[in-house]
C-alpha cells in the first residue's frame, strides 16, 4: 500500500484489553485546563512502570462543556478496573484539586462501570463539602483557599483497547521524529484516541521477554539500527 | 513590610526535609528536551499521592550541557532515599528512555549520596547495552530502535527542603490567579527551585489533621472563601 | 441582561466595513504551519498603524486541507482591495513562502473578487515555476532551496465587518485581563472570527478625535481609571 | 572543519550594514511580555518585503528589567535611521501599547543616537499623558482604559549587521528542518542575535537579481533541490 509517496505495510498491531476512564477537565482559560490535564496525565507512558497511561484527548469549548468554560478531554488507563479507581483517586485528586479555577466532570456518564470518585475526594472538605445538583448533574463542592471546587460525584469507565502502534522506517533519526510528529498531530484529530508516550512518540519500541529473568520485555533488538549491519 | 505597594506579612513558612536528585535532560532540540522533562516531572505534586515531588528546574544551552544540546534540569524529590531511587529508575525509564533523541546525565555529580539507574537501565538493551566514557563521564550506552539511548551511570541526591510556600491574599480569584502566575515567574528564575504543583500554583491549600480518622490533611478551612463570613 | 452572574448591557458595538481574505497555511506538522501562521499575522493589529489587520481564525487538521497536511487559517482584512492585494503579496511572500515546508492554499475560492497573488510570487521561482493541477486546485510551484513550494494561484476575498469590540469593566486590572483571555477563548471557536490585536485584547480603546489636529483618535479618557475620580 | 560529525565549509557569509534598535517590553507575566514582543516583531522577516526586520533577542527576569517585571528584549531593524524611527513609532504604538499590561523601555540608553518615540506615543493621551522619572528613567505615563501605560522616552539605536547566514545541506528535507530547528535554539543563546525569518528559518533562500527586470533577487537556483540532478 502507499499513501503519498510512503510505502505502508498493511499488517498487524499489537493490541491490549484495557480499562478507560475519561474526564473532562474545565477551567477559567484554555489555558489553565490544559495546565491541570498536563499535570494529571504525566508519568503515564506505559503500565509496565506508571501508575496508569493517560494522555490528552482533545480540547473542547466552552460550548461542549457543562459549567460553560472552556475544557481538556484527559484519558486515564489502567489493566483493570481497581487500579482505574485508584489511579481516579490520585491523578484527581493531585492535579486537579490541587489546579486554580479548574473543575473535574465525568466524559463517559453512560457508562456500565461507575467510580464515586467525586464523592470520596469530597472529603477534603472536611465536613463543608455539599452534594448539589449543577448543569444537570450531581457534582460535590468542596471549598477550597481558592475558591470552591466542583467535581461530579461518577467518573464512567469502559473497556478499551491499549496498542495500535506502527513503526517508521526513515532515512535518519530526524526523518523520522518530524514523520512521527505530523502522525501524532494526525492521530490527535481522531476521536476517542490518546498517545500517551512522551510527545505522542516511542523511541524505545520493545520486544517480548530479555536475556535477563527478572526483565520480561528489552529493547527491540532486530531493529536497533547500531545493532543492524545495513545500519537502517 | 511593602513591595511594590504590596503589604507582605514577613513570617513563617513550612518546610520539610526531603531528599532530591537533579536529572539533566538533552535532546535534538529544546522543544524534544522540554517534552521528555514534562513527561518525566508529570503527577507530581505532593507525595501524599503522587510516587514522587517533581519539576522542571531550568531551561540551559548547549554549552551548559555535557553533549553539547539543548537541556532541561528537572529535580525529583522524596521523603526518603530509597523511593527518591525507585523514583528515578521508573521516571527516567518510563518517560527519558521512552523520548526521542533524548538523554539522560547527573545534575548532581559531587553527591555523596549515588544511585546507579543508568546501569540498572541499561539492562533494557538486552545485553546489547556498553558502559562508556562520553563527555568525560562514565555512561551507558543503550541501542534503541530510534538509535541510541545515552544515560549517565551514577544520579547523585542530596538533602533539600520543601515547602517554602506563601499564601496569596487578592481582591478576587482572577487577580490571586495573576499574582501567582507572576510569582512562579518569579521563582523560575531562582537557581535551584521548582514549583510541582500544577503551573506552579496550590489552588487548595491544606491544614493539618481533618474530622475524618483516614484523612490526615484537609482544606484550610479558615481561609477557605466560601466559608468565611466576609467572603474573601 | 445578566450571564452566569455577570451584568451585561446588551448595547451596540462598532463596526466598520473591512475587506477580507482568508488563506490556508499548512505545513509538515501543525507547529510549523503555525510558526508560518503567527509570522504572516504579526504586525497586524490596526489598519491605523499596520498595513493589515491579520489574525489566526483556525487551526485544522489534514482532512479539512487540500494537501493533507496540518494547516491554519489565517485572515487579512484591509479597508480596500487595492492594499488587500499588497497585503497578501507581502504577507504571503515574506513570511510563508519563506517558512519551512509551507504551502498557502485560498480559504475563499467561491469569491467573486479574487487576486492573483501565487502567479505574481511564482516569478521568485527565475523561470523554473510552473502551473500545476494539484489537489483539484490551479497551483504554482516554485523551487526552493529547501524543496518546492505550493501555492494556489488565485485568492479570494469579500466584505466583512471589523469592530464588534466590547469593554470589560472588572474591579481590578488582572480580573479583566483574565476575563478578557476567557473571551478570547470563547471568540476563537466563533468560524470566520479573528481577534487581531496582541492575544486578542485590546488594552487601549480609543475615542474619535483628540486636542491635536494631527491625531484622529486617542485614549478613551472617560474609561481610563487613572483618570476617573471613583478610580474604577 | 568538522564538529560533531558535521562536515562545516568555514567560508564566508553575506552581511549587510543595518541599523538596529533595541526594545524592552515588560508585563504582568512572562506570557503577556511574549505576547507583546511576538505582535510587534511579526510580519518582520526582510525588509525587501517588511516595514522592518525584526525578532526576539531574549527573555529576562524581573532581576534585570526596570519595573521588576518579567521581559522581553526584541530587535528592531532597518537599513536607515528614518525607517527606524517610523518602525518603532508603528511596531510599538500599535503592538505594546495595545497590549494588556505592557511597558517599553530602551535596551539602548548608551547609544548615541536617540529616538523620542516616547513622547510622540504619549500625544495618544490626549494631553493627560505625564512626563515621570520613573525607575531611574525619563518615561511617559499614558492613561489607558486597561491602566497606565509607561513608555521610556527615547529609545537609542546603533549600527549593526543583518545577515551571517549559513546554509544547512542535509539527507533530506526532514533532517535539514530539524538541524535548522536545533541551530535556531543555539542561536538564541547568543547575546545580541535575532533570527527574523519564521521560527528562525529561511526556506527561500535567494540569490541576487533574476531573468525579470522588475525583480532584484530570485529562488537560488544552484541549490534548489528539485532543479538539481542530483536531486539534493
Amino acid at each position: 500500500m502507499e499513501i503519498n509517496g510512503v510505502e505502508i505495510e498493511d499488517t498487524f498491531a499489537e493490541g491490549f484489553p484495557i480499562k478507560v476512564a475519561r474526564v473532562l477537565i474545565t477551567a477559567i482559560t484554555e489555558h489553565w485546563a490544559l495546565v491541570a490535564a498536563r499535570e494529571a496525565t504525566g508519568f503515564g507512558t506505559s503500565v509496565i512502570g506508571c501508575s496508569a497511561e493517560a494522555g490528552i484527548e482533545s480540547i473542547v469549548g466552552g460550548d461542549e462543556t457543562p459549567d460553560g468554560r472552556p475544557g481538556v478531554n484527559i484519558q486515564i488507563c489502567n489493566m483493570g478496573y481497581k487500579n482505574l479507581e485508584s489511579s481516579l483517586l490520585y491523578r484527581l485528586g493531585q492535579c486537579v484539586l490541587t489546579a486554580p479555577t479548574a473543575a473535574a466532570f465525568s466524559g463517559m456518564s453512560q457508562a456500565e462501570k461507575q467510580f464515586d470518585t467525586g464523592k470520596k475526594l469530597g472529603f477534603f472538605g472536611d465536613g463543608y463539602q455539599k452534594q448539589l445538583e449543577m448543569f444537570g448533574r450531581k457534582v460535590w463542592k468542596i471549598p477550597l483557599m481558592s475558591g470552591d471546587f466542583i467535581i461530579e460525584e461518577n467518573f464512567g469507565a469502559v473497556d478499551g483497547i491499549a496498542g495500535g502502534n506502527f513503526l517508521i522506517l526513515a532515512q535518519n533519526q530526524a526523518a523520522g521524529l518530524m514523520a512521527a510528529e505530523a502522525a501524532v498531530d494526525a492521530i490527535g484529530r481522531v476521536k476517542g484516541c490518546i498517545t500517551p508516550f512522551p510527545g505522542g512518540v516511542v523511541a524505545s519500541g520493545s520486544k517480548v521477554g530479555s536475556r535477563y529473568k527478572f526483565l520480561k520485555a528489552s529493547t527491540n533488538t532486530a531493529f536497533c539500527t547500531s545493532l543492524r549491519e545495513d545500519g537502517v
